[in-house]
């Protein structure tokens, strides 16, 4: 058998050498060879800068969305090709969907938020302009580009799919290329994955590289924008990061490290009760759900005192229920873990536990299996702890990674905390009460050390996706221990793929830099009305100013007689003039815009379909009646939707009195239309 | 003379040791000592986590925004005596005013803001809710907390006023304590600064701590809650990255080096021109200010191959005008370097750049100086080479911080993008040219190697804040070479001395935890109308339900005619079928929010002041003749304003048609009165 085939540079590289064994979980029997030579590092990482980065430069975000959830369907429709790899690592089927439909599911998620969150354009302006003259010459916006370089992405052995497939949906998106490192124990479930990824064909030449491989020297070759997007121990993390090339180019660094994370039962749980039985089910889950193999799962579970006894018996309990076996047999809930010398590390790591907490269930040297031989694979029975002194260091510095977890009393809401921070930074925690102000005490207390908190209660139980699930909307990472690095979080997990770069000059080069119009650029107007043009012929500073009109006091009854917005301030002089802001009767906001609407409308069909709605209304000084407003309407920013028949486009509004005062400021957004390109009716029209 | 002494601990420490004298720049004459003993760490640490630090979180961001406008004052008030010490560093006093009333309004930058853009809360949402669970019962949202440590901040000798307050600001607003390290050769200007803060018993005890003195051991102290902001240079900044408690405890680590600037003139200047003046203009400004002391200094100026020649004469007979002298003489531009030493390593910095570039203006070794002995004075000429091969790596590696630039020819766009990024990785770059289009070249080449770029033209010079100046508005820092780091940018800065949380709970859970109201979460109705409430009486979750309204065609029609907004969706029944949104004619959006106001507003007077705005409204369905309309209106956040009598209100507000589906969502943001706060009549109301 030949080591497991690295796909660099454009094609695949099986390693001249032998490699070592990987064996199945359960059986022991040889599944592939894993090649301990390294290879030219540079060549691969020339590669994606080279040829990778450019390509997906070259593409908008919305492309890359749109690829992203190519790449998903195709793997979704093969997900099938993953399943089988993946119970050989020890995964049940439960197991496998978390990993293969969890990653496919990312891809998705990245997809979706690309086209709605970020513009069809390959810059992406950040935060608000920023006036920086009173004069109104001198501005400046951040914008953020990719960076040039390759993401290396170098992955944990337990989640052979999902770790890869999360990384790269950030970098992709972002328009960076990667190289995925995946840890040996399992890489050949990640060599599956990218047979599937080049096979689909739809992702540029160097956008993606696989390494299977020994991976030291391959740090030397990074440069200033390149980055790293670590997963695995905090050891290896710790090392990595004080890489002299890392230090000295001051290299990106992200790590997400398996942290001691905990579960705290609040003081309100009874015996039986909802929370009490919430908390004793996450924990068993947690325990099982890879054998235990997850950086997230629960290995200090913290009850109040008087509860320690009864949650003892009751997380027993459920645990002996626990069918241990082959992961394919259908009566296993948990498998195997992933080797034995896996599980001679955890076993290890038990015998330290066991200075400071009792066995309370399990043996560590002993397992009933099901549907294997227990003497080949690397079967473990699931390990519950007791500390009755949490105070001792141990369940708060030695991590058995595999099903093993501690209980230990708490005192106080502040004891727990400060038993929470021992663990010296978590990926995630929770909390189980049905009690908002204890949640809220210990959210406080125990946020500053974790990436992610769950309050469980039993209103959210039906839908809570659990204590370890990380999600692609929220961050993934955590402080300290836990590596203190950040993934995922949405678009922010893009932008971490990225750099930020303050952009100074005149409105004019502003917009000529951003794509948009910016407050101060100059505006085009005496054209034809900007709401007569199609998506593709609108530029940035179309404007129309149209106007002025008149407010008189009989429109504002009368607008206050149709809407039955009758506020004092529109209709009684004398206490509108008690009012600290009016002078006397004003305007309604909403009449305002409204008139502001019925002058830059232009009322014939044509290409601008609708108002979606309406950003930033600031209401800026008052409108007496007699006043006169004009309006000016600003195409802002133009933004087609790939594939769509119309785009959306934000005009900036402004709204000025006699004087030239602006008495309303705001933006609209519309749908519209590219040339001949809705059809006359039904539903979002494709043509 | 005894050393400088320390603030730790909530008092003033006089070093037992001789120290090493600092002297004026100008003279030689020892201004002060300098000690070269630590202190206790452990000590000045735990001072600032367990005094500082409470204290701190303690507040809100508008009382921490309220005390840094205090501090600010305060400072202003006394800044001349800042200006004093500042010129024996060779600071003239324009380069003081630079340091000096830069960095107080750096501190009324961070006030204002944090009262404009924080909320009235010690706990800060980030991002918008993220909805979990498709039945509305699970949701997350990000919340940023204080980090629990100390910021040690370690300061260049360049800006001994500035580097601190910006640094102390963006700490202090995010409820962090300061521990500040001044750079030895000009701490006796910090020191003077840290007795005026003493001074102003404005900031909480513990807030904010001093050391003079040797620094090594410090990081050996700091944990994962600690945070390191450095500047100086990169190589330090290397060497602090890699310290082992740094990588081990995943501290957080930003630098912000000194690095290789450019400045690029556009193709399009001619000699004479605008452009081309402001270039030379800005270059000989950014060689002299602070004798080039600046980590933004134009330390490349790339010119277009013809405009070599033109350009060298320009700047030459500019930099011939330039007096050097002791920085008090009235007819002195540019003082010494701040020391003999710091001379001596720009020589040899020069001698490096010699060997591609031919020295064109200066000598190292000989200056006229007035007002001063040169002979005892760190006085050096400007310096201008010019590099005949850009491609030599000398320029592009050497750093003389002094008053030494290299100009150089580039060839095309692609090449001054490509010579730009040989400096791998600067603070500042300006672009000079009046060619949008090279302007966006230029931008999208060189920002992910940019923290900052300036595009200079005629319309921006006139506002221009330089190619040298960081403003608290934009983010401050670089790639690789310059760090890796980012600070300022507005509350960005604020939040890298924040911990990011996921807080994944029921709707009730989350708005329990936020102080919000959230979608989902229980609301109160059946009470008085919210309207009728004031600022401390009114509570997340207070509601209003009003409606049904029908909507008649006839109503359409009025409102088409009072405000002339007579689009064809709203008036013509078969061209609004035509449009692929609607099945016939539609309400006017804007009709549909003043009627939801006519439903939900309370007429009479009562604590709610005035609408004053609308965020992120959308129309979410088509509204019909004989729809009829419901709104519920909530209240979702109160923010009060300190010292203000009344404060900010958002409502939530969903429109909902007979079916109970959307039609409109928003922010409905209003002005409410505290409990007899607001004064009848006259102004924003001080009572």
């Amino acid at each position: 058998m030949t080591p497991l085939a690295s796909h660099l540079r454009g094609s695949w590289h099986v390693p001249r050498d032998e490699g070592v064994p990987l064996r199945d979980a359960a059986t022991g029997e040889e599944v592939a060879r894993f090649s301990t030579a390294g290879t030219d590092f540079a060549a691969a990482l020339g590669h994606g800068r080279r040829v990778g980065g450019p390509a997906l430069r070259e593409m908008t975000f919305h492309r890359r969305a749109a690829l992203l959830k190519s790449l998903a369907l195709h793997l979704r429709e093969h997900r099938e090709d993953l399943y089988g790899p993946s119970l050989r690592t020890g995964a049940t089927p439960a197991d496998a969907r978390f990993d293969v439909d969890g990653g496919i599911g990312v891809l998705f998620s990245y997809a979706s938020r690309g086209r709605r969150e970020l513009p069809d354009d390959t810059l992406l302006p950040e935060g608000p302009a920023e006036p920086l003259g009173k004069g109104g010459g001198f501005a400046a916006r951040h914008v953020m580009t990719p960076m040039r370089g390759v993401a290396v992405q170098i992955n944990a052995f337990n989640f052979p799919v999902w770790g890869p497939l999360e990384k790269l949906a950030q970098a992709f998106l972002a328009g960076m290329p990667s190289l995925i490192k995946p840890a040996p124990q399992t890489a050949y479930v990640t060599v599956a994955l990218m047979e599937l990824i080049v096979g689909s064909g739809v992702l540029p030449e160097g956008a993606v590289q696989l390494f299977c491989g020994d991976a030291r020297g391959l740090l030397d070759h990074l440069t200033e924008q390149d980055l790293v997007a670590f997963t695995g121990s905090a050891a290896t993390a710790r090392a990595l990061r004080a890489h002299p090339v890392v230090a000295a180019r001051a290299v990106r660094f992200t790590a997400e490290a398996d942290s001691l994370n905990c579960s705290i039962l609040g003081p309100d749980a009874v015996p039986g009760g909802a929370e009490f039985d919430l908390f004793t089910g996450q924990l068993v889950t947690e325990m099982t759900v890879k054998a235990g193999q997850k950086c997230t799962a629960i290995r200090r579970a913290l009850v109040p005192a008087p509860l320690l006894g009864p949650v003892t018996d009751a997380v027993a309990a459920r645990l002996s229920a626990v069918t241990v076996g082959h992961p394919a047999d259908p009566a296993t809930r948990m498998g195997p873990l992933v080797s034995l010398g896996q599980r001679d590390e955890v076993r290890r790591a038990i015998k330290e536990l066991t200075a400071a907490g009792a066995l309370v269930f399990g043996d560590p040297d002993r397992v009933e299996v099901t549907g294997a031989d227990p003497g080949t694979g690397a079967f473990l029975s699931p390990i519950l702890l007791r500390a009755g002194d949490p105070d001792r260091p141990e369940p708060h510095e030695v991590e058995a990674f595999g099903p093993v977890s501690t209980l230990m009393p708490y005192t106080s809401a502040e004891h727990a905390v400060e038993l929470a921070a021992r663990g010296r930074g978590s990926l995630a925690g929770s909390v189980v009460t049905g009690d908002p102000a204890f949640a809220r005490e210990m959210v406080l207390g125990l946020a500053p050390w974790h990436g992610r908190l769950l309050v469980l209660d039993a209103t959210a139980a039906a839908e809570s996706t659990g204590h370890g699930s990380p999600l692609p909307a929220l961050v993934h990472g955590g402080p300290g221990r836990a590596g203190g690095g950040e993934e995922l979080g949405g678009i922010r997990g893009v932008l971490r793929h990225m750099h930020r770069t303050a952009v100074q000059g005149s409105p004019a080069t502003l917009a000529a830099v951003t794509g948009r119009w910016t407050p101060g650029a100059p505006r085009a107007t005496g054209g034809p009305h900007p709401f007569r043009k199609h998506l593709e012929d609108l530029r940035p500073g179309d404007s129309v100013v149209a106007g002025p009109r008149r407010v008189t006091l009989g429109a504002i009854e009368r607008f206050a007689e149709l809407t039955g917005d009758t506020f004092y301030a529109h209709m009684d002089e004398e206490a509108a003039r008690a009012n600290p802001f009016f002078d006397g009767r004003v305007a309604h906001g909403y009449l305002i815009v409204s008139l502001a609407a019925g002058l830059f409308v232009d009322p014939a069909p044509g290409p601008v379909l609708a108002n979606y709605g309406l950003e930033d209304l600031r209401f800026r000084a008052p409108v007496y009646p007699g006043d006169e407003l004009t309006v000016t309407l600003t195409a802002k920013h133009i933004d087609p939707r790939e594939g769509a028949p119309y785009g959306e486009v934000r005009w900036d509004a402004e709204v000025v009195n006699q004087d030239g005062a602006a008495v309303a400021t705001y933006d609209v957004l519309t749908l519209v239309a590219r040339r001949g390109g809705v059809a006359p009716r039904g539903g979002r029209g494709e043509t």
